[in-house]
């Protein structure tokens, strides 16, 4: 990663010792977005203590939150608690316990010499989640992407709640497979949603009674025809972003011009289209995006309607693109109030479409938690600069685009990026890093929120300094923070990362040998 | 991905008939830095033909390459015939054979219905290479660095060759243990090379009968001397980079000062040290930073046998950054050269030194061949755009900072990115990517080179089209080449990309349930 801006300032508020009784569900507080000063550092990083949520959230997104928590106390989940507790061992937490106590809790119990990584799992979020989709979306049929986090424990909460599964790929019908064995429906309550498949992917997804897939480009529909030609298919549209700014689909989806090309096509072909489906992109940050795509998609069930095509399309797909978090903007609830009012007008219950959707994020985002040690450290880093070293750095940190720099034909924020790390106080060594469940600070934008716990006595208001984290491997890239206020921590404390759960370990590779593969469950009651 | 700078211009040959037999052996040839004139585009691609080399090769590259294969080839590995054949299912091809021609031969063997992605695994190679060690660095002993590129089969042969291993985690050492068995020499031939460890791998190591580690902080040294005291322990330095412009090490090593502090606390603690190691950075390509580490070293073993620290210094570990190219500059045998010349003063075979070293990239980068298949394609792609959607997009393209774009909050690059990719004639999508194979991209700054295989009849002179090429996930980040010029390829058609040894399936994720996993064995005779 060569190009970071680097931003120095980061605040943190010192530690109170009531910080466990101010939050009514911390796992369901924090998020992502709540700390609004985003700096412009690629390796974001936000380091929360365990009361800040409550002393620095705005009165009325507080007032949100504690709606929010209050109404999903209420979606009960007390039936699913053999499930819970006998196929994964899950523990029971009182609902209003926070993670900070959560954590606190595992990692007395864990002596010391264990210092591998874990994911707190909060089963019952997943099961939350989708009775506050019911609540809020009734009408649309969740199917879980698969992708987001790939994990048995998901897909089995998902499948008992009666959600069905996107898979874009054998490997991930294989995970259903392995996890709702051989009586599922998988006629039903699969789509294999990848608009360009391998003719041996659909082979394997045919074989196990999938029927229900996307299309987008002719080659497509032509490889259906001749490797799954009873297959029912959804015509993926692009979403008609004329008058975004930032438009999505570059990489699937097919513009109106294309769909009635393939509308022709698979009436000469003889292939089943059966409907439409969209994505407006992961994270929509903009509901109406979601409108103007019902809006296409609507047009394209009344052309293919038409005489010249003959199409009766029974079936919709809006995708997914939905937080994970109800205090993200536009929250859930405001997107899924746009969605039903523009669906009551384009596509009334009358008319008896099947409507379905894709959320990933949506389910896995708040249910996973990483818990970390710091198994090294480097102390008094600076002092073992000359005083005239440190000089030299900060001035090519303040003044990147000097010759020197350039003569060296290392880009301004890699200097800058050495600079920070030279100049900082103490470096920590984690044991989870970039190449880990922190790849989505780059694939996927995310600011992670970082809370430390002190093994053993915490002081009051602890004296700050600058501090960089590392991850495990050998690799100078896998810096997860270059310069952050911390106190003095030692090795064995214990750094922890709430909304951890997608695109995350997902995406994880085992370099160096490092991954993160041991996972904890509760669940809330 | 956010800052992709861009460039539309990249030049393509031909192919001709007669490609297989210009090049003696493709495999030994084809290096990431052939193509001198490298862009800025992040996801950097450079299309070669199969006689590319031998036509834009300069004369004196040519003949270098030429010697290296006329030396290679008297690197006998028959006696390894059994182990290749017998452990591996290996088939033998003759030296002269062309990577184009085994890759086209593989592919002749596969049906069709199999689109599986796989490597060619030269199994001959690391043979090769490690006798290419002894010819020119016959003093210092390999450790292979297991973390580039963690497969049994370079551990099997590495081992049986007589190399030793770097281990930076327990994991790594499990790879080795499985591999190598229980009466394998754990004591001298692996080091635990990883400067912060964790007490839990410790533990492992230190089980396993491994003896030697390095320390480069006080904590670390504590650490020791509590869980593993009877270790013994090499200083690692951090190279002394004043006078260098682009210095290395910020994440490992310490710097004078700090080693005279650990000396002085090893003393105290009654640690071990036997002896100091560095490593210049990967792909070190200024050979004088390991003449300057070595007169570090010199001097830190000058210092140890002071009678305040009372050590008798006896083991040199050199570390890594040697290129797996002989046509790199500076190639090995110049770095080698280098390397014996100095350590031949400051070091002499006389002092009876152990010298080793961490080569990870010099055994793997041109072991594997990576061959992936084309699995949908969207052609006429720029067709479905209205020439004035298109005059807009390239406006945005060649005005990138207009107001416009900055009022969408995107930056220049991702705009252009979109527009390379909108104005595409022709889209690609094939079964790895930038969460598989493709990560060097992004984490190892590699310029891939991509090799195109026709299944039907080959064009003499094929129009060109301006292409993009898409890995398979989800994610349009997935993409690795945004603006290439290739034929009009078909669904099947083969891409293949050489000397991807090196980080590459080590670092790659499952993301979506795809990764290249399938290997395909050969060696050369």
């Amino acid at each position: 990663m060569s190009h970071h801006d680097v931003n120095r300032k980061q605040t943190t508020k010192p530690e109170t010792s009531n910080s466990d009784s101010r939050k009514a569900d911390n796992n369901e507080l924090d998020n992502d977005d709540r700390h609004p000063s985003r700096t412009n550092l690629v390796h974001r990083l936000s380091v929360a203590l365990d009361d800040e949520l409550a002393n620095n959230l705005g009165h009325d997104q507080d007032q949100q939150a504690r709606r929010v928590i209050a109404r999903r106390k209420t979606f009960t989940v007390h039936h699913l608690k053999e499930l819970f507790e006998n196929e994964f061992g899950a523990r029971l937490v009182d609902y209003g316990k926070t993670t900070a106590s959560i954590v606190r809790q595992f990692c007395n119990e864990i002596p010391m010499t264990d210092d591998t990584p874990f994911y707190i799992v909060n089963l019952s979020h997943y099961a939350r989640q989708y009775l506050q989709w019911l609540h809020f979306l009734g009408r649309i049929h969740p199917f879980y992407a698969v992708k987001c986090n790939p994990n048995g424990f998901i897909v089995r909460i998902i499948a008992e709640m009666g959600g069905g599964f996107d898979c874009a790929s054998a490997e991930e019908l294989d995970l259903v497979r392995a996890t709702c064995g051989v009586d599922f429906d998988y006629a039903t309550r699969i789509i294999f949603a990848h608009p360009c498949k391998s003719v041996s992917h659909i082979k394997r997804f045919r074989e196990a009674g999938v029927q229900m897939t996307v299309v987008d480009n002719e080659d497509e529909l032509k490889k259906l025809k001749e490797h799954w030609p009873e297959a029912k298919v959804l015509l993926r549209l692009k979403p008609d972003d004329k008058g975004s700014l930032s438009p999505f689909s570059t990489k699937f989806g097919a513009n109106e011009l294309e769909c009635i090309t393939l509308l022709r096509m698979a009436r000469v072909l003889g292939v089943q289209l059966v409907g439409c489906s969209f994505h407006v992109g992961s994270r929509c940050l903009d509901a109406q995006i979601y409108m103007q795509s019902l809006r296409l998609a609507r047009r394209l069930f009344d052309i293919a309607g038409r005489d010249e095509f003959g199409f009766d399309f029974k079936v919709l797909d809006i995708g997914g693109g939905f937080s994970g978090h109800n205090w993200d903007k536009p929250s859930f609830p405001e997107v899924a109030k746009l969605i039903n009012k523009t669906l009551d007008k384009l596509f009334p219950e009358s008319e008896g479409i099947t409507l379905m959707s894709e959320p990933g994020r949506y389910f896995a985002s708040g249910g996973m938690t990483l818990v970390v040690r710091i198994i090294a450290r480097r102390i008094h880093n600076q002092d073992y600069k000359s005083q005239e070293e440190v000089i030299k750095l900060e001035r090519s940190y303040s003044l990147p685009t000097n010759s020197l720099v350039q003569a060296a034909n290392t880009d301004e924020s890699t200097v800058s990026e050495q600079v920070l790390i030279e100049c900082a106080e103490n470096i920590y060594y984690i044991n989870d890093g970039i190449y880990g469940t922190f790849n989505a600070i780059i694939f996927d934008h995310k600011v992670f929120t970082v809370h430390y716990l002190k093994i053993g006595e915490q002081e009051k208001n602890p004296k700050q300094y600058k501090s960089v984290i590392f991850g495990p491997t050998c690799d100078s890239v896998d810096c997860i923070a270059h310069s952050i206020d911390l106190p003095l921590l030692e090795i064995g404390d214990v750094l922890w990362f709430p909304d951890v759960g997608a695109y995350t370990s997902a995406c994880a590779s085992n370099f160096n040998g490092f991954k993160t593969k041991k996972y904890m469950f509760i669940w809330k009651g």
